[in-house]
């Protein structure tokens, strides 16, 4: 039995897709089942003198870095062109109140059953029901739907809190690069909170949040010179992310959708290890152990300027590349409010 | 292909099952292929005058209150035999590193392949690997075969932490009680830490741990009069034994492996509903959310000792039951001292 989709064309338009790219983005064929209908806000990493071809038939916006230069002037400086961190200036010119952002060697992957995942139909399952931050569901998401809360689970907790994030999953392409040490194959039905209080690796491959709860700390920061591109960031950002959904008791869900994803995540993860970001665990993962935001934060861009203020003090011994993040992230917060007056 | 048990002859002389029950364990006929092997202890609740069949062929002590009483002396007060938190006794008298615990009305399960599942075999995946409880992979049990850390997992968090329980969960039995409103089929092929902080409601229908690290706390408590049977207990010896574990930096695990239970579990979780323990919650969840350990406590009876304490002074305002409770919780930490010398 086919299950009706939740996603009515009136949900659909409050959705934008953000893609982070250099190359010409032929792998929206595979998407466009699932992608036509959809606004597309294309960022140009690299070379703005490059022209990127996008496949007929698709309604998109696309900026590359002299346009970013143009609409934010001196502000520009926060948004990196070297790598998929470009991204968050899609988040940030979007006028929507829900994003999805996907790399663009990811592919539409496939259930168990063999049926293509329509990974907005999934993303939208999750953002639309409430998370289990407080409490602990051994059930996995209860709001889906044949789940339930465990037997035991606290009638006073069953509510949930509001969902601000939903980081899917990739699984390794099995015709893609067989380098990978430990590709991913792995399909797991189920989708969960991450405790309040529990930091974890947010990926920006297939990632979909509700831009009026958190769009602010979608920073993917600047990559740093010698930085294996697209690695740290990511981490970065999904700490700064759940320390602020923490405070603000708002929920992050992990899991389904999966899509495929071609590149070898583990080679690369091997690559990493000798780098500077494995001295920087140590300082950064307790930093983040640690923060506590003041009571009077209570929006998404107060906490985030106290982040920065935070990052400042207490990381830039460690790195003075803490300093200069510092302040782009407080650069980015004001960008952020230029565009998007409330 | 099938892969080589993990389960060596030397291993499984390791592990007790113990069985709560108050009735002839027919249904050990169905687990033969699996615990035939196994040493039992069955703890029998309610009257001690009744004799339990066990079906030939099992290796098994049994215990009924008269046992308990002449075992504990006026210690023996701290077990209840008016439902299935009588196996703690089972705990305490165990001489093996990892027990087994399952409920009476529970039934080997089979997994989407239509294979039986190795309940303990599956127990000693998770409790023989490290747990996760610092830092949230997304991937689950990094630790499982075929699986590994998210690209982003700090190494620094790599190694892990012991694991000391390994909550198995239930699926509604086919066959079964189709009263259960919302009866739980959907297997979901994961394992998982429960991240540090984090609460959750553990079941001792399909439980595994590891004693030497965590049994003092295993304690499933005193059942109050007019408390319906089996489900106040859970709730508590989850949250005692969570908290501990996080305060001791051990692992808690929840998800495979599954067994059938014949109980609608949801119905009788809407029986509660109307009951104390909703008014309890909201004031025992913010005690275990809150309860924080001296620094010097750095064993598990040492622990519970504090925890009991704490109870009495912050929850015997609630009910003059959480008086009594922490009574019983000393007294059990002095019938383990007698039965566990170290």
């Amino acid at each position: 039995m086919v299950e009706p989709s939740i996603v009515t064309p009136s949900l659909r338009d409050q959705l934008d897709v953000v893609i982070p790219t250099s190359r010409d983005l032929d792998f929206l064929e595979a998407w466009r089942p699932f992608l036509k209908n959809y606004h597309l806000i294309i960022v140009q990493e690299g070379d703005p003198s490059k022209t990127i071809k996008v496949p007929d038939g698709f309604d998109y916006e696309l900026y590359n870095q002299k346009d970013v230069e143009r609409i934010l002037g001196p502000k520009a400086s926060c948004i990196s062109f070297k790598d998929s961190a470009s991204r968050s200036f899609g988040f940030m010119v979007s006028k929507k109140k829900y994003i999805f952002t996907i790399d663009d060697d990811c592919f539409v992957a496939k259930d168990p059953s063999g049926k293509d995942i329509d990974a907005l139909e999934e993303h939208f399952k999750n953002l639309l029901t409430p998370s289990t931050p407080i409490f602990f569901n051994t059930l996995y998401d209860p709001y889906r739907k044949g789940a339930d809360f465990v037997r035991g689970y606290p009638f006073s907790w069953r509510e949930g809190a509001p969902t601000a994030v939903s980081n899917g999953l990739s699984l390794t392409r099995p015709d893609g690069d067989v380098a990978a040490t430990q590709p991913n194959q792995r399909y797991v039905d189920a989708v969960m909170t991450i405790p309040k209080g529990s930091l974890f690796s947010m990926s920006g491959t297939n990632l979909a949040f509700n831009k009026d709860l958190v769009g602010p700390a979608m920073y993917f920061g600047v990559v740093r010179d010698g930085q294996p591109a697209g690695l740290y960031d990511e981490l970065w950002v999904g700490l700064c992310v759940k320390v602020i959904c923490d405070h603000l008791g708002l929920g992050v869900k992990t899991g389904l959708p999966y899509v495929w994803h071609s590149k070898a995540s583990n080679s690369l993860a091997d690559v990493e290890k000798g780098s500077k970001s494995v001295s920087w665990e140590k300082e950064v993962i307790p930093f983040f152990q640690e923060v506590v935001f003041p009571k009077e934060a209570s929006t998404v861009q107060q906490c985030y300027l106290e982040l920065s203020k935070q990052v400042k003090e207490k990381l830039s011994a460690t790195d003075p590349y803490f300093a200069k993040l510092s302040d782009s992230m407080v650069k980015w917060i004001g960008a952020w409010g230029e565009l998007n007056a409330s």
